[in-house]
């Protein structure tokens, strides 16, 4: 630490990003990304003359993007905000309505980010327990007089709050700001962006890093009303005006507009999902059903600590927990057919094995 | 405002990028952007199948680019840290050192941004007059208390600050954080970044918007003491992990490797910048001459704001500053030698028009 380090981060506590590692090629299905890549008119796009020059400065306001969000969900540009990737979107929208010590809550088992976040610019916060099920509480998240963050759905558990409690929730007091992070909505979710013609304390955030199959080329966006967004705005003005590159901007743009590509890598993942999903419960594993792109299941004879760590020296990277209520769940992300088809072999392989060595 | 901006805002000015109209095609003279594209080497390695997919995350630790960054320099990656533009790294910069109240100085006139960021997040700032020259005065600088900014070369006015002089400034008080923004340093100047060796109390900034011709990327680093560069990186995981795109990324390292591209563009650069200013002394203009990629001058018998007005009307885009003490200067971005003859030309016919009109 250096001699010039603020005194008042010493609560932070690190985000730690999913494990890269290099040693070996892995199918890599602990981060959530796409086994597709970007709709072809993003490369298209981005390949244009124009934008491969990269001679001009970015349109700061990143008008043709937040355009083509807005027109995609039925709002003007005014009411769209665009970061960085969702955590961006997230970062601005904590500096511009939030200060050490306000009272904000969120799940006890969600995104880890929040709490980064929320430790780091010291925030009053609590974490309301999942229910027993792993779903959250509605009554918690509207009998508070804290503003709300929650992941809809949630991640890791992949449960989903339906939008009439979500609308219970905001309608409760609009002094309070209640942020939906989206991130998974798009496979077969309703999402609440709808709820902000309505309510004027509803942040919807979403992610081209998850159904738009683009995590590399750091997207996301904030719908809310026009007073939200004209704040962060001037918010990132004054931290960053010029946040977004060209290539983000047009790319991101064309991703949107290409909705025909976009419906069909989302209904590929929710066919392989289920084929996966009941590939494990056929093997007797206990599959949480989620509607994301992921799957969230227990093993019930090898500890998933075991499993994880058999699936890595086989060459998969999934995700385990160390929270001692999911601790013998593993999230793994949907990759095409083929990729899920050697998973579910090497999770029976490493059954066998273990089980022998049990014997 | 939204019910839900914080009231601590209350005092920020708003930065004001320089003017993008998009009713005409213009020759955009505006933003010190470059005339050349990036080195064909950038375009190569964004379009290698790896990075196109754009299917994983970038890596958080950012590590080829601030690899290759710290080679060029002679640091290690631990030393460098990289940003969206080189305002969101003076952003993290800011962040992780400053909170309300803290002592900062800087120029009366130099780059808009530090003070907008100065009244956003409200740091305790003064501005120190330039001298009569337009250049500032060092000693201002050296027998402060308070933490300084400089951008060397200054922006718009082109001065440049003997490095000899900027480690007075370093060494007077180690306690004391100097941040040089050296945006224009590779025109002909002499960068500071060898006192980060001897100096723990120095950040250097440069930006891939300027003499790497890629403003439209977004690429931007600081070398610091590891401590310090640690210290940010901390921030920038709690604010937004992956902030850079793999395309910036691979694109930003494959710019610094390609040093030939490099250095011919910026001999091409001073080349035009002499023949450019020789041509406005030689017409009778005031020339302060710069070590830059732009040049600034006035004109001896039509105001600045006529000239600025009726270069935009023909098509050319310059800047011109409300300022007093400079208000009669303008601020041209070097293009290609054939541009340049061009803005010279029209310099001439508007002078001439003028000149008419007066009789």
């Amino acid at each position: 630490m250096s001699y010039f380090f603020l005194d008042e981060y010493e609560h932070m506590e690190s985000y730690v990003p999913g494990e890269m590692p290099k040693d070996r090629e892995y199918l890599k299905l602990n981060a959530n990304e796409s086994s597709y890549p970007p709709s072809p008119k993003v490369l298209e796009a981005m390949n244009s003359t124009e934008v491969k020059s990269m001679a001009h400065y970015s349109d700061p306001h990143c008008m043709e993007l937040r355009k083509a969000i807005g027109e995609e969900y039925g709002f003007p540009a005014e009411q769209v905000f665009v970061g960085n990737g969702a955590d961006e979107v997230l970062g601005f929208c904590m500096m511009s309505f939030f200060k050490p010590g306000m009272k904000v809550c969120f799940p006890d088992i969600t995104y880890d980010f929040y709490r980064t976040y929320a430790t780091t610019y010291r925030l009053n916060f609590v974490q309301f327990p999942l229910k027993k099920d792993l779903s959250i509480d509605v009554e918690d998240y509207v009998h508070t007089d804290r503003d709300v963050i929650l992941a809809n759905p949630n991640n890791p558990t992949g449960k989903a709050i339906p939008v009439s409690d979500i609308e219970r929730i905001v309608a409760q007091d609009p002094k309070r700001m209640v942020i939906i992070d989206e991130a998974y909505v798009d496979y077969g979710n309703e999402s609440c962006v709808d709820l902000v013609r309505k309510y004027s304390n509803l942040v919807v955030i979403q992610t081209f890093s998850k159904s738009r199959n683009m995590p590399g080329a750091r997207i996301g966006f904030a719908i809310s009303s026009a007073d939200i967004i004209s704040d962060m705005n001037k918010i990132k003005f004054a931290f960053n005006p010029f946040n977004m590159s060209t290539l983000a901007i047009v790319g991101g743009a064309a991703a949107i507009q290409d909705k025909d590509y976009f419906h069909r890598c989302i209904n590929e993942v929710e066919r392989v999902r289920e084929m996966f999903e009941d590939a494990l419960e056929d093997m007797g594993f206990g599959v949480i059903r989620t509607t994301t792109n992921f799957a969230f299941f227990h093993c019930p004879d090898v500890p998933a600590k075991v499993l994880c760590r058999e699936l890595k020296k086989s060459g998969i990277l999934v995700r385990h927990y160390s929270d001692q209520r999911i601790n013998e769940y593993l999230r793994i992300t949907i990759g095409t057919e083929e990729e899920m088809k050697q998973v579910l072999l090497k999770l029976g392989e490493i059954r066998e094995k273990q089980y022998d060595r049990a014997c």
